[in-house]
């Protein structure tokens, strides 16, 4: 399969053939992490861990499971969830008293036990983070990653003294995603989502939404400011200098293994998954070309090279299966590993090593003795490359229109007023979303393209994935 | 409240106040971990990912919810779990047609996708874990990390050519626990269980017991070997060298988060948690003994101690807070830190630093020259002899009785004939529970307590946790 033909069924059979996930358990959309995409799962846990650590935010773990009425006390909230929780009916053999949810996300879950951890001034701001499995009852098609019933996320909520500081709150989280997004070379624009579009409770909500070749918009996470929505239901206050009591302002910021997705889909390609070095679990593949009557030595140059690069830090894997070359090759492009060291009699002749890059399929010769430096240069290389053609390649398709009529399957930047009506208007006549309007502010200078006032505040909509 | 006086109330007085869980979350039995208790939690699953990884198992993380359907193919595993499981019933505001179970543990959720993942011996052996929550509806009293209906918990699963290579890993479990028990100083004895309390399903389990000062013991976890129990009934079955189809055999092994509840009933006191240095996120904590006009001095010559122990490699932390020492030797005492290093002008002048240690209090002064040397000594000091009071005292609490009368409260040892008439009326007639039969073999000439028959075989009892 093609991946510019037919993007989605390229898609769905890409992540089956690299072993990332077993679609096959027998409940729709809830789908087998297998060994090899728990690992790169967990890669990139392990990065989220450190960017919230190394910011100040501490890991906790909530009860997956959240009392009816608990769940009722923020009216926006459980209208917007109502219709895709799932629900614990039953303990045994006997009906509950109070039904259980399973966890959508935890606002309803956490907010109850904040309001007894928050108590003065002095306990904030408090800054804290779970990385867990949530339930969504999806109707739509589910695709592995992107659209499933359990989803693997994490989420961090805060709370602060004041409006000010949960901006500020805001703005390290944009920044703790932007290292993020470097490491998966994930491009992604923030967008203020439309007032109809906010997250139920929130005060704004801001998308987190990356750009597939197909043209398509995929939202990889949010951030939101929820003011007082929440701490008021749920009575989040706290002590201030004076001895006044106010509550609290909070801040959310969650994404899910979309983030898995999107790395299959934006550097993938016909033959199998590109991988950045940042998340590969094995970031070279050293194959020994095996020539008759040389087969011990090719082994043992192979192994000492294993080893030098191993305690260099590379994650480096030998392959010594039984197999020819090429079926080696195969598989390890299948697997998306970024870097290929071919080594045969000829080059360890010369003192040779061949790299083959995945990203690009280009093949170089590098000294043998210089093999550790020169492997690690070449990882950063593709890691920054990749990260280059991927901010092309989001920007090189997104495009600035002045009408709605003939619109290309790509992002498109346009003019809007402003007011809903004009708003769902191009929503409904372009059939696209709109994910909202820039965070970074953009000079812009145009005509809302249903009502024809000027406006200087652009609006992106696109088709969603 | 006094550890020697009340157990119990000592035991949930100490987890609260330590901040190591809150119990105050709105559901009975599902606790919150706190950013303390989750980080000890974390540190002994990396032990187990070490232990499992290094053992060529693979993670794995498979769906929460269990199709009632899948659930009922083996007729004892249902049985068994039947009155202590949670269902979903509904999803959205939809009932659902198949019933979903919260997983009480995974065979049922693994093995119909083992039946595709095992095709020929080339296959085998399958070894996979899975670090994960579960659920059990506990009707008894809850306690916080002992008896909780959200449990965190690994649980490797395995499939096997033949009986003998299954043994070949139950004995690699037992290898595998021995290491992981050091780590935590926990001691333990391994009993097999008898056939009327063996795993629904299971061809024998062996169960996993501690033994706490109180005198009770806790089923710390438990390793099965499953035989064709369930590869039969989910088809489980592979191509042997032969052509032959034959069916897998299977081996379990779990434990939970009661190995944290073991740390804090095993070594705590009434001062408050005491860590195995292995476990302890914090592992010394430097206390700055300010004096008069001296303070930028002391502050100093800590921050320097800070950064020397850190850069060793040392889990240190420096308490810069503006309260008096005694406040906090108290809060660092409550916490379990194992080593403190007080660090006063009197000490700098001489060029020592005063070590006081958790397990025993015990103080001694140690060159400052030498500082990191002389740390990681202590700790790995501390962590034997905590090992080796650990094991003694558990030594110590094992009797051999030859009658059910005046029995103490304690670990015994006695003779039973292997009929489970007697075995009933053993549990009956003390209204304690028969462990199993040692899996370490002992010597053991006597009777059985019940029937007078002459038994080599000893068997263990204990009133349960």
């Amino acid at each position: 399969m093609k991946k510019a033909e037919d993007f989605s069924e390229w898609y769905n059979e890409i992540v089956e053939r690299a072993n990332l996930t077993d679609k096959r358990y027998p409940v729709k959309g809830m789908n087998v992490w297998t060994p090899y995409g728990w690992k790169i799962m967990q890669a990139i846990d392990q990065h989220i861990r450190r960017e919230f650590d190394a910011t100040g935010h501490q890991e906790v773990c909530f009860p997956l499971l959240i009392p009816e009425d608990q769940f009722a006390k923020e009216k926006e909230h459980i209208k917007g969830f109502d219709a895709e929780v799932f629900w614990v009916t039953h303990a045994g053999l006997n009906p509950l008293d109070v039904r259980l949810l399973l966890r959508p996300t935890s606002e309803t879950a956490m907010y109850p036990v904040f309001a007894l951890w928050v108590r003065s001034h002095a306990d904030l701001p408090l800054k804290t983070y779970q990385i867990v499995n949530t339930f969504r009852y999806e109707t739509k098609q589910t695709r592995a990653f992107i659209r499933v019933r359990e989803i693997h996320f994490f989420e961090s909520h805060t709370c602060h003294a004041d409006f000010d500081d949960a901006e500020r709150q805001v703005n390290e989280d944009f920044a703790i995603l932007s290292r993020l997004a470097e490491e998966l070379c994930i491009p992604y624009g923030l967008f203020k989502r439309t007032e109809w579009d906010k997250f139920p409770g929130a005060f704004y909500t801001v998308g987190v939404d990356t750009l597939f070749p197909s043209g398509k918009s995929l939202q990889l996470g949010s951030i939101h400011e929820y003011k007082e929505n929440f701490s008021k239901p749920y009575d989040i206050k706290y002590e201030d200098e004076k001895g006044e009591h106010k509550y609290v302002h909070q801040t959310t910021f969650g994404m899910s293994e979309r983030l898995v997705g999107a790395v299959v889909a934006i550097h993938g390609d016909d033959k199998g998954l590109v991988l950045p070095p940042a998340v590969a679990t094995i970031q070279a593949v050293i194959i020994p070309v095996l020539s008759k009557g040389e087969t011990e030595k090719v082994s043992k140059a192979a192994r000492d090279i294993f080893e030098e690069l191993k305690c260099a830090g590379v994650k480096v894997h030998i392959d010594e299966r039984d197999l020819r070359p090429g079926a080696k090759y195969y598989d390890w492009e299948l697997k998306g590993v970024p870097l290929r060291l071919e080594l045969g009699m000829k080059d360890i002749a010369k003192g040779k090593v061949t790299f083959v890059r995945r990203d690009t399929g280009g093949k170089s010769l590098h000294d043998r003795s210089r093999i550790c430096a020169e492997a690690k240069d070449m990882l950063e290389k593709i890691q920054t490359e990749m990260w280059t053609r991927a901010k092309k390649d989001m920007s090189d398709n997104t495009i600035t229109v002045n009408s709605l009529e003939n619109l290309p399957e790509k992002l498109l930047r346009m003019g809007w007023c402003g007011d809903e009506k004009c708003g769902r208007s191009i929503e409904e006549r372009t059939g696209r979303n709109i994910l909202g309007t820039p965070i970074v502010e953009e000079h812009f200078e145009g005509k809302c393209v249903v009502c024809n006032r000027p406006t200087s505040s652009p609006v992106y909509i696109a088709r969603a994935m």
